[in-house]
């Protein structure tokens, strides 16, 4: 097994049983929103809804559509947008596609079903020969996405390329039905177009110290299912050639449930994680929430943060709930302003079939 | 890293600058079918076409549909396929779902885009508290998840728990649109009807050499991007709430360039494969063809057991394409009549945006 500049201490994959791969260095961050923000005076108007409600009941104050709000006209596709991000993470990093030794992408809303958004991606940056992994998932894809990129650079799945491109994203335009009268809907429909928005994200992963310009080392990233025999908190349709016009709605939530299970579930992450690690709470200074709402997340912070002095990143409340893009917006956010040494903890939470995630960033010392 | 009962000759890592992950053992496999074969008569009777042109254009004599043709009712899920297949493959690698430290599945037709239908087969399985991956994917999705689920191996994501599952299907039903003319249908689109079908399948994976009840080792599994600048050979669409009634098709495929490439790819994988390997052909006992069509498939397996006295084995001509389930029907084709120390190769090529994929199997050595 390869030498880890920040490897878990020996005990950590004991307390666990769960060794996994090892840390590798954040070489570059890059984040895609389409178009303008749109602020909820501009969605109350289009959904004919009342803004205080969406600033109380939800506490979101702008979301990015790929869609043109006014024309219902798609302007974005999530390959258009992860290869705006992938872009930018390359810059970041100084590397070149032809670096990139093989490339994750997790998104719930790829463009098609075949091909990959991921092998599209590649075309669109001119990266060729190399294996190119989509992962469906929601909340904690990003998180999948980083141990799945973790576990391909320990086993060199790159060869002689040194990089590994991981990108998350999602884009709902196929389901944002904006010829309805949305006076009809239920509250609880509602609250779907208030929440949600549409983004991506990259980062470009190395292995090793060595690499020049590395933002940050990622120390753990790690998933599990935790909802046995519970039934779903969020189920997203997609539909066929032989669904006559959709009979059943497209997204189905149980927000009690998830505003019941969530910070719980996030609490035992932060506490599973700081175990793994090894990490004392005042070790570390940065925490990255689960991102649902803007309410849900602040509510969340506060119990995760409870009398600790953790510095809490956060977009969802500016970006809206993109998804498999939050992590990487999170991310950004967070090395824009790492001091050497510093430590961070992150969280996220799917609700569709409940699973933990949770991932470590470990600034570079000096 | 770990020690490999059948690693691969030093030199061959060097020969394509890939190390990859180890080896692993095929502790067990099981398959899924949904309902009786539908031959060409009946096929034909309901799409009001010819039978003898299905026989001689497409060459495929049976498949399966989790569609009652008739009715058009669904009859099974993509999860009731997949947890059919993995309850079998847990039974002949003599495994319980307690043993199971991962779950990769690999499909193009999820029955949702969330949750994932890895999470929900879990749930059935009773399987909680490990990660379960779920690849977007085409032809070479049960080698992707092959070669996922060999570095989750070596990098000991499943912790404490041996075993990983490694699952494959597909089911058209949200496509398959019974309601309307097919004598209006052009040639082009019929094709599909005829080609395709569903299915699932499953392989329990261990690392090591110890397990008892293995049924071979799993040498290598790779896949690689291989289509630089080229249009897609297939695009699969789903559709949304925002989409009225589908106003494009939902599959269409450029069956002239797949004709082409296909070929042609398979040959590379082929001879990629062999060098990699350092198996010289002669030590190759069978070959698991790309799964096209009936006929399709039997033109490239001459022309990549040219020479060669190797034994094909393909299902595709009886099961119709099903996409992700074809490479486990092989290898439990494959396995049943598998003699000590013999060896296997196989290749599948996505026809999407065009992936070559390329595994090897070892029986174990009497």
């Amino acid at each position: 097994m390869a030498a880890h500049p920040a490897g878990r201490p020996a005990g950590s994959a004991a307390r666990n049983g769960r060794r996994g791969a090892g840390a590798v260095q954040l070489a570059g961050i890059g984040t895609a929103l389409p178009g303008e923000p749109v602020d909820n005076d501009r969605l109350s108007r289009r959904l004919g809804i009342a803004s205080e409600w969406v600033e109380t009941f939800i506490g979101t104050r702008t979301r990015y559509f790929a869609v043109d709000l006014d024309t219902g006209r798609a302007r974005w596709s999530l390959e258009d947008l992860c290869t705006d991000a992938a872009d930018r993470a390359l810059a970041d990093a100084g590397a070149e596609p032809g670096d990139v030794g093989f490339i994750v992408v997790a998104t719930a809303t790829p463009d098609a079903l075949m091909p990959t958004t991921a092998t599209l991606l590649a075309d669109r940056l001119g990266i060729d020969g190399t294996p190119a992994y989509q992962l469906q998932s929601g909340c904690t894809g990003a998180v999948q996405a980083f141990a799945l990129a973790l576990a391909l650079l320990e086993t060199g799945a790159g060869g002689d390329r040194p990089l590994g491109l991981v990108v998350g994203g999602d884009v709902c335009s196929k389901h944002l039905d904006l010829c309805q009268d949305f006076r009809e809907l239920p509250p609880g429909a509602l609250v779907n177009y208030a929440l949600f928005g549409d983004g991506a994200g990259a980062a470009v992963v190395s292995h090793g110290t060595g690499r020049a310009g590395s933002r940050a080392v990622l120390t753990r990233a790690e998933h599990r299912m935790s909802g046995l025999g519970l039934p779903p908190g969020q189920r997203l349709e997609w539909f066929g050639a032989a669904d006559r016009h959709p009979y059943r709605p497209a997204a189905t939530e149980d927000y009690k449930a998830i505003e019941h299970r969530v910070p719980a579930m996030a609490l035992e992450v932060r506490d599973e994680l700081l175990d793994a690690l090894g990490w004392p709470p005042e070790s570390v200074g940065h925490l990255l929430p689960p991102q649902l709402s803007g309410r849900m997340t602040e509510r969340i912070t506060r119990e995760l943060s409870h009398g600790l002095e953790w510095d809490a990143v956060s977009c969802v409340a500016e970006t809206g709930n993109n998804g498999n893009a939050l992590v990487f917006l999170q991310l950004e956010k967070l090395l824009g302003g790492f001091g050497p040494g510093r430590r961070a903890l992150g969280i996220a939470i799917e609700s569709s079939k409940w699973i933990k995630a949770g991932f470590a960033v470990e600034a570079h010392h000096g």
